[in-house]
């Protein structure tokens, strides 16, 4: 088949994005060459809002024909937590028809060099940035995320981590040059000469194991960072979220095509209810890097057991904010209220326990008790979800039933300072849209312990009553040493205090906001300046996306002779 | 204790150098700042030969107090291979004493920062450098290396290795900037704009498993790129080889005391015989990072186990050489048979497998059979190590006696094509000293696979008999796969074959030397230049030194505030 996207297209057309990415991660300044309003797509090829709601709804129903080698079978049934049926259907791969045709196009995928797969890479994005209206049903409809979240979580900031992890794989593999003369002096005799070919190889096919909740934001830099060292790449979704990453392997499969590459580069393996082909996969010798999101329990298997591969994983981590002083009350709380409601706290990155002294804390209105700080933070997130439409548009909806039973079971776990409440969806009748719990428990109670030092996932949190400032910095970093944290915030005005929550952070690697009270939140975090994660502490071996993350993806062989 | 090493000093001493080390990986040219001819040592605070010789002599007999907290007892026992009983005494350490001792000083080591690091670690190697000549008697007395290469490996190449970890762990802190001001516009209303902080953060305490070949060349990288990403370091040497590392460990306390850091850093883990506290220390949740040279028994056992740690490992390997046609031929022949010779094969990258057509080669004097190649072989390793003082010179001693049980029990596997010989050494008359032996073996033969496909680490060489190009490079592609490889060697003129055995080496990741008749030898790689292993394959799963190997022995922090 001939190449009709050249290489010196892809050059004219990615490389100022490529070098504007890599400048970004050097500097980590705000960059991002992917909008995130909805209306500033429709444009140079763009769908805009209608025209990828059309596209979407052209899905429904559908067979999504990939033109995989090894289909015996299709395969589907997701239900999109708002209730409507996809109906949509994915291939059914036989593994050993699959995973052979993969390895078919890799010498000229290793061969066509970092900067060609990088470039090659960036066209994907930016096709699958032209659909991100269409991306965005298919997000909002597998994840229950809203959908300006889905559509700004899901598109552009899942598309800059992507792009994130194609410009960390490309410098790390030019970082060794092609070639080398390498001359020894030998006093009066000849130098010993020679010369040297550095080429940067894959470790064999990777596969993402994608998840229910981010099934975009949370597989590109995985996906990118393995096809752009050079792997072939293995999608298998969480089945209640196909769509999303069954579209991206389209537009991958395209792309490749019409570059010249073999297009069973990017395939996915979608399977049947509970047929869980990630175990089959991860220990089959062709598996050589795996990617993964979701529970420690898998997480954890993986790491034991895929010896053979490269295991990146994120797991269940138990996020802190400490709660000692602030000097805007009322900023910390509506901070803190949006944290804790943004999609009904089913991210990795949600804050669960808030550690509040029980004694109170310091504000500039002067003191507050415990009882009163939770009562007002009660408040503060009634007021932001009390107008339903806005509740719906933050909330989104309850991702499955797993979340919803231990939403309902949390209240029995102590008094609760703010009981959940239904949320009617008009648009959607048989969403589960519901407002966050938060329940008081006591830090030096044992019977308290089991429930905060475990992970709730979803809309539940707790606040800890804890003896002193002293004993939440303990108890932090108690919590990061033994469950891991995604993220860790903290309120305090005292530098002492500022000063050991900072020294448990950097003790226990795990990152800080520290007294965000504007429209920055603890939970979310930006492609080309934040980590995500540290990678130093249970929650999770790998942050997105550093050096450690791609450079073992690939390795380096050289080749020298006599020059 | 005050610093009298100021900061400012070690920048104005040793800056240059790392920058020119920055250059050097970058560039892949010939560099080192360690002159390898012993008379270039003696001068600006140097040990000449006489007077390292005169301090090694010091040393036998003598209790070596580093100094250390929890020291139970004394521990020691060496013979050197010469037959030499060094009679030094090193600390032996209540582990739960040590370890939380080593903790105390890593705050302030953290702190410190990636230059400074860089810096204390480069004023460390300076002054190992100053005593390369009582370092190579150390190395020569107990890995059994001549003294030429005990000086050379042991001293400036082994420096060389330390060095270029430092270089690299230094550029992999600096990627992320200390902070970054993000400024994210939002139309008409205020930017959003956070300051950020990043801090490189260690993974906790590191453990270096020293091996008896090559105590300091194996031992630096990880114990320099641990040490450079701000861990502290427990060195725990081989029981045959303990005086080498013991002096580094010397040294670096000295310096980090000098410099107004916690000696503790850096400790020895000396042991009683038979007390195996690798394995101990391996699963202890403190050891984060272990760096280990030895069996692939034990190295398995650590990556399967120490799941707490970072684990980099070089295990055994079979190293290949594919001999298919040549127009040097007596170049090809001095080369192999100094690289099969050359410390005796004890040598993690030494040729093990030399694979002929058993139809013979073309040379630039015509054919050669099978026999005719093996047996001019033979004649050239008899030419080189016909003079017992040349012979004593290459080969050194052997190291231990499971050494000599294998080359002992090679000569029953085939017909040997080259017998073994004792050496005589006069001035180390229980040195045991051998020639290769070289053993024809038969590819297509069942009953010689089992020798052909095992490391025979030692001086044994096979000369396995294949039927074709095609089927020398199937057997290589076939034994790097399923055994390793550190190194592959391969003869060719034929256009063809090369492309065949490059794919090979590119596909199965192991590092190609091609047609070296002059003065470089397939086992000898060079710091800043060559990768040593590829990290790709069942040898090792690192390669010294790359971006991977020192990537995730730190991982970043990061504090965000409001701007």
């Amino acid at each position: 088949m001939a190449a009709e996207l050249t290489a010196h297209d892809l050059i004219a057309k990615h490389r100022p994005t490529l070098d504007q990415a890599l400048e970004a991660i050097r500097t980590r300044a705000y960059w991002s060459p992917h909008p995130e309003h909805p209306k500033a797509y429709g444009e140079n090829g763009s769908l805009d809002m209608a025209a990828g709601k059309a596209a979407f709804d052209a899905l429904l129903g559908s067979r999504l024909d990939l033109g995989q080698p090894g289909t015996d079978d299709w395969v589907g049934g997701e239900v999109s937590p708002y209730g409507v049926e996809l109906g949509v259907s994915y291939p059914h791969a036989d593994l050993d028809e699959l995973l052979p045709a993969m390895k078919a196009g890799q010498r000229a995928w290793r061969d066509a060099g970092a900067e060609t797969r990088a470039l090659v890479c960036l066209e994907i994005l930016k096709r699958i940035s032209d659909r991100t209206h269409e991306f965005a049903h298919a997000v909002m409809h597998t994840s229950g995320q809203a959908f300006m979240m889905a559509f700004q979580a899901g598109g552009p900031h899942a598309q800059d981590r992507g792009l994130e992890a194609v410009a960390y794989a490309y410098v790390e593999q030019v970082r060794t040059p092609d070639t080398a003369e390498w001359t020894k002096p030998q006093g009066k005799r000849d130098p010993l000469a020679l010369t040297k070919r550095f080429t940067p190889v894959p470790r064999g096919i990777a596969m993402v194991v994608g998840c229910n909740t981010f099934p975009t934001w949370n597989g590109y830099p995985g996906l990118f960072a393995s096809l752009a060292t050079g792997n072939a790449v293995l999608v298998k979704p969480h089945p209640r979220a196909v769509l999303p990453l069954a579209l991206t392997v389209q537009v991958a499969r395209q792309v490749l095509t019409e570059s010249g590459f073999d297009p069973n580069l990017v395939t996915l393996a979608a399977e049947r209810p509970g047929e869980g082909i990630a175990k089959t996969l991860a220990t089959r010798p062709e598996i050589r890097i795996i990617d993964y999101t979701g529970s420690t329990t898998f997480g954890d298997w993986l790491e034991t057991n895929a010896r053979q591969a490269q295991v990146y994983t994120e797991k269940a981590g138990v996020n802190s904010v400490l709660v000692h002083s602030t000097d805007d009350y009322k900023g910390m709380l509506s901070n803190l209220a949006f944290s804790l409601s943004l999609y009904s706290g089913q991210m990795c990155t949600t804050p669960q326990n808030l550690l509040v002294p029980r004694d109170g804390i310091r504000t500039e209105e002067g003191p507050r008790s415990y009882d009163e700080v939770v009562a007002d933070l009660a408040r503060a997130v009634d007021g932001l979800l009390g107008d339903d439409a806005r509740a719906n548009a933050l909330l989104g909806a309850i991702v499955n039933p797993d979340v919803k039973a231990r939403l309902e079971a949390a209240s029995g776990l102590g008094e609760v300072a703010l009981a959940s409440r239904e949320v009617a969806n008009p648009e959607f009748p048989e969403a589960v849209v519901r407002t966050p719990v938060i329940v008081k428990l006591d830090g030096a109670k044992p019977d308290d312990e089991a429930a905060y030092m475990s992970e709730c996932f979803g809309p539940v949190s707790f606040a800890v009553a804890v003896d002193s400032a002293a004993d939440a910095v303990e108890l932090l970093s108690r919590t990061i040493r033994e469950k891991g944290a995604m993220t860790v915030g903290a309120y305090t005005t005292d530098e002492e205090v500022e000063q050991a929550v900072q020294e448990v952070c950097l003790e226990e690697a795990a990152q800080l906001s520290l007294n965000l009270t504007g429209g920055v939140y603890v939970n979310q975090t930006a492609a080309f300046s934040d980590f995500h994660g540290s990678g130093g502490n249970p929650a999770a071996n790998s942050a997105l996306t550093d050096g450690a993350f791609v450079a073992n993806r690939f390795r380096v062989v050289e080749v020298r002779r006599e020059a």
